[in-house]
């Protein structure tokens, strides 16, 4: 086998503040495509889709100051989630030609542990892209968050931000399905109008025109929030917390409004969770993958009747991948933002 | 039955800020000593014990503004947790003479309705105060919070704040008796002495003398924090933030620190919660009272044979109520502040 270009993008060095594209390098290597001798439990991969994630940006700071305890390794490729077809497996459950997703690097070509894939693909009658988001982690997140770590009950009063995005169009639609009321908060009116009119959100706030969201928020549930899920933080949590239901709950996803902040905001009303019994629980979704099988047998059929869409975001290119990768932490992406490395 | 003098205590007018003494009245009032006729359901108490508890603060403030929707009646006397001896009932389940804690009146005579009596009290082998403290609600918050919310392991690391308080003496001996590692904050030399040599904390810290909590709470939780029991909010919270454990639990009692703050200060580190996988759970007491029989099994014994031990702040006399009330705000008293009415 040839030796074959590999081109990858690098983390230059760590980063304070919001991430900018020359944070990021775009660098040409090379790759064998041959697995080394002795690779046991390695996979060679070609990697096809990638995914944009909020929790990439907590891999990118000094570790010593970071909210995650791991890191991206400076001059090396990123890592996230992908979807990637075996070239030649050292592992007894993949081979040539499989389709898998789990983490793998962002270059064309990828050298993995197999520990690193999640799941191999077995339905490919939708696309593929689908498996960096509504079929893969994200999905997997709205899922968990909403359903376990929410213990959302039919009916109940429901709040999402960042509700257009990878996760929130998913609860907003899992809310629906559930006999929910439910109200999303996006950053532009491009996004108010599709969580009103493609995701079904009962209402829609453009929190960025927002003068007072406490007083929004109450107009819109009088009754107050029993499940908020939240994936930002800061001042939208603040405001929330002064509309909580009793026993209301708020499984914490993410919170991006303060992953690029050198000094975080200060969430000032948190003693509204003692007299209204509140539960904010953070989790990730790494604790719920023992229900992914569960989770397709719900999610597949909606897809396939058109009941649950799902909007992407497709960057086409591994040069592409800075300005995709900066772009979701101003929120330039409309849904969820997907890098193209190859078709096929 | 003669009108009987009935000294009360009255709230002013609601407070914003730290209360002061100014902001209650005492004042002579009258009281027939006997039931009007057909008080089905309301009993006629002589009160002997009153309880200061930091909850009352809340009460105090404009209910428009405050984090607790109810809130006292300006110009009425003070409601609270209190040992009152029944001097005529309208209640089959009462009757002159019985020992009974619950809500009841600043004031030395009350007519309540029975739904306001929480217990009576069958046990008068322990002191009668014992009922305001150890016994009644704090006891009752402590045990819940330590074991029903805090889910509290036996072996983990726990760490309490305001840790000598009417709550927090009993969590600490709570986490000794169930072989877990505890360290306590308060906010005095005194204090700090009494945690270590009286409670049997395994570490004390005095937050007033701290330059850096995070430092400290990671010198003696080098593994990380399993359970916080949270009583007072603000700064503590946000160090506490920074060394929780993977799969913590913060069960919030209150928020003592921000009750008398016109602008609640801002909690900056929330994100940790989403990886560390942090649950943070407000809880009232009234939602555990159905445990208190198994509560009571649990801590007579421990108290009869010296295992468990409660410090109390006694003033005599209903004229000291507002500076012993007004005072556990600063963190004048020394252990449970009781206020005694009559000791029979």
């Amino acid at each position: 086998m040839a030796q074959v270009k590999n081109k990858q993008v690098l983390l230059k060095h760590y980063v304070s503040g919001f991430p900018k594209e020359s944070d990021l390098n775009i660098v040409d290597s090379t790759i064998n495509l041959k697995l080394p001798e002795g690779s046991n439990d390695t996979v060679l991969v070609k990697n096809l889709y990638l995914s944009c994630d909020p929790y990439m940006r907590t891999l990118m700071s000094d570790p010593k100051a970071s909210i995650n305890p791991r890191a991206y390794v400076p001059q090396s490729p990123l890592t996230g989630y992908g979807v990637s077809k075996v070239v030649e497996s050292g592992h007894k459950d993949y081979k040539e030609g499989d389709i898998v997703w789990g983490i793998t690097n962002w270059e064309e070509y990828s050298l993995i542990p197999a520990a690193q894939i999640h799941f191999k693909i077995e339905h490919t009658d939708v696309p593929l892209s689908y498996y960096t988001g509504i079929l893969g982690m994200p999905g997997m997140t709205a899922y968990a968050g909403f359903f376990e770590v929410g213990a959302t009950k039919k009916g109940e009063n429901v709040f999402v931000s960042a509700a257009s995005g990878a996760v929130g169009q998913l609860v907003g639609q899992f809310a629906k399905l559930h006999g929910c009321y439910v109200v999303g908060s996006a950053g532009s009116k491009e996004k108010v109008d599709l969580l009103k009119n493609k995701f079904g959100y009962d209402e829609a706030i453009n929190y960025k025109e927002e003068q007072d969201l406490n007083a929004t928020l109450k107009r819109h549930f009088p009754e107050g929030i029993d499940v908020y899920f939240e994936n930002v933080g800061g001042k939208t949590l603040d405001a929330v917390l002064l509309n909580m239901r009793l026993q209301g709950r708020i499984p914490v996803c993410g919170m991006i409004s303060q992953y690029n902040l050198t000094q975080p905001e200060g969430v000032t009303n948190l003693a509204h969770i003692v007299y209204k019994r509140v539960r904010l629980q953070g989790f990730i979704v790494a604790d719920y993958y023992h229900l992914y099988g569960k989770f397709l047998e719900f999610v597949l059929p909606h897809i396939r009747e058109g009941k649950v869409v799902y909007v992407e975001d497709i960057a086409e290119g591994l040069e592409k991948g800075p300005e995709a990768l900066v772009g979701i932490f101003s929120g330039k992406n409309v849904g969820k933002q997907v890098l193209v490395v190859a078709r096929e």
